[in-house]
């Protein structure tokens, strides 16, 4: 049984902050960061919450991010709000782009965020929750680091490339999902490597293409995408979509930039919102989505996000639970208050 | 070994306009479709090429659909193209709509095509191609019938909702790619019961939703998604995008409309098409995308759509095979010429 602590969001902001701070990030930086970490460890999303703090400070001591980055919108064309984060953490760029995203998917029906050369430590819920709180139907895509072999391959040639998607419930918690395309994600796989329990069938091949359970061969190897080969063409996508056609890295080139630091991955990122209103009429879509949903839950098969929405509302009751080892760690990191 | 006529796509054009037009389409509407059906059967898809004759001319005759329906361009708002497809067949209204989407992502780098009240019975790679052959980069969405049950469900509440995406290559075959987010495409389902052979693991529950292989099993049960709760999800997203965000109809309306016609679905259909010009350097990304395809196909994995292009090469030189029977089957649906 992991030895848990309750906090308010209050006290983890503080640490959080103090933590961010003392390594060099500006109060900007620190407090989009802190948000964001908080937000995972309110939803019991342990791989995304204050452990990642722990990531932000390897990354900063590694030099891999640039720590006096000011995010700034530029020159942007049509539908297309662009935000070059200039080698820093992502959660700032993304919030400055957030109203000037919000605007042109109101005005237009539909814009795109471009995120360039930003470091990327985070889910993507919170940026898709973010827009959905606005009304805003959105979809983000990113690619990571080079682990995951195509359908049919034996190497790493795309990232973990996680793909969310939110719609936006009136007086609900949104529909919400954001799922890694390789089978496992890599902070699962990291998780099995520490632990010494072997992977579910599927995930990944050895360095000589053969399956694998073993961890460290998988690592050594290649992860594998989820669904197969509709999967990997997913995957593909999004090296393409949030790359290629945005003008930033794939993720072997995030790879080859981080050279071995293990460093959080430094590359673009792809967000589109759609506005319900200018599509149509909000209040019927609203209301065909919900004869969906009813269809779905009413069959006992469950919507995604909803243990995130229950441990948010149990967080609320008792506090933000935290691994008394993780607490410490990240207290280690702060100078004495 | 079925016995295969190769016929040059002048006669089967002319065999399929003589069908169509008999039943009663105009010479637009016959056309559009006839361009789409050899398009299939010119790649080898069986199941979206000229044997769609049949669904057409049984949807005529269920009266499922407008023979008279003139697609028209409605009142599109900011980056949507809109289409009314007042109830008649879908490529006819994707023609109409191809310009004016075209120029809104030229403009905008972004457009929407939404069509409206469609009967749909065609793949989605030949309106990607057609974004492609453009130099855009193409994402289409629809719904289909409610055959499919959620992850973690029994019964169907989701269509087999195709996902396709389109990606430019200059001098070459676009990067294609085409896919039912059901575990097996409906026209696959339909082979195994007719040939009586049984389905993959994975594809379906009987109707007491338990795992079964028996096509007529899962065709009283529910099919299953591909890739468990991910690709549950991403059906999901179609439902919402191609059906509530576009205000048309889900899977389930679909399927109550047809009430047990067995004719083509009738929904909506959401194309993006993004202009790489507009997002940044096209040169660029294509250097990028063409880094990525070579890491893929190096290490001897696939890029999909090669089985397609491969016949499509196949059919210029040797003309387009038809199975014998087929083809007797559509000239019993003319008058001798």
């Amino acid at each position: 049984m992991t030895d848990m602590l309750h906090l308010s969001p209050e006290a983890l902001e503080s640490l959080s902050m103090r933590v961010l701070r003392h390594h060099g990030l500006d109060e900007a930086h620190a407090g989009a960061i802190t948000r964001v970490v908080i937000a995972g460890q309110r939803d019991d999303c342990q791989s995304h919450g204050v452990y990642r703090i722990l990531d932000c400070v390897r990354t900063i001591r590694a030099g891999k991010v640039n720590t006096a980055a000011q995010p700034r919108l530029v020159d942007g064309a049509g539908s297309i709000v662009r935000v070059e984060a200039d080698f820093g953490f992502a959660p700032l760029a993304f919030e400055r782009g957030l109203d000037p995203l919000t605007h042109l998917a109101r005005r237009q029906g539909i814009g795109a965020l471009v995120i360039r050369h930003c470091v990327h430590f985070s889910a993507l819920w919170p940026e898709i929750e973010a827009l959905t709180e606005r009304g805003l139907v959105a979809l983000a895509l990113t690619p990571s680091h080079a682990w995951v072999a195509p359908a049919g391959g034996r190497r790493p040639a795309l990232g973990t490339n996680p793909i969310a998607f939110g719609w936006p419930r009136s007086g609900r918690d949104p529909y919400v999902f954001d799922f890694a395309t390789s089978a496992i994600a890599r902070g699962d796989l990291e998780l099995h490597r520490r632990s010494g329990q072997p992977l579910p069938t599927g995930c990944g091949v050895d360095a000589e293409g053969r399956p694998s359970t073993d961890p460290l061969a998988v690592m050594a190897g290649a992860m594998l995408t989820f669904g197969g080969h509709k999967g990997s063409a997913l995957s593909t996508m999004v090296e393409l979509m949030a790359g290629a056609l945005i003008g930033d890295w794939l993720s072997s080139e995030s790879l080859d930039h981080d050279a071995g630091a293990k460093a959080s991955p430094c590359h673009g990122e792809l967000i589109l919102a759609f506005d319900p209103a200018v599509f149509g009429d909000s209040a019927e879509s609203q209301a065909r989505a919900e004869t969906l949903f009813e269809a779905i839950e009413s069959q006992g098969a469950r919507l995604p996000s909803q243990r995130r929405y229950a441990a948010r509302a149990r967080s609320r009751e008792q506090g933000i639970a935290v691994p008394r080892a993780l607490y410490q760690e990240i207290q280690a990191l702060a100078p004495d208050a």
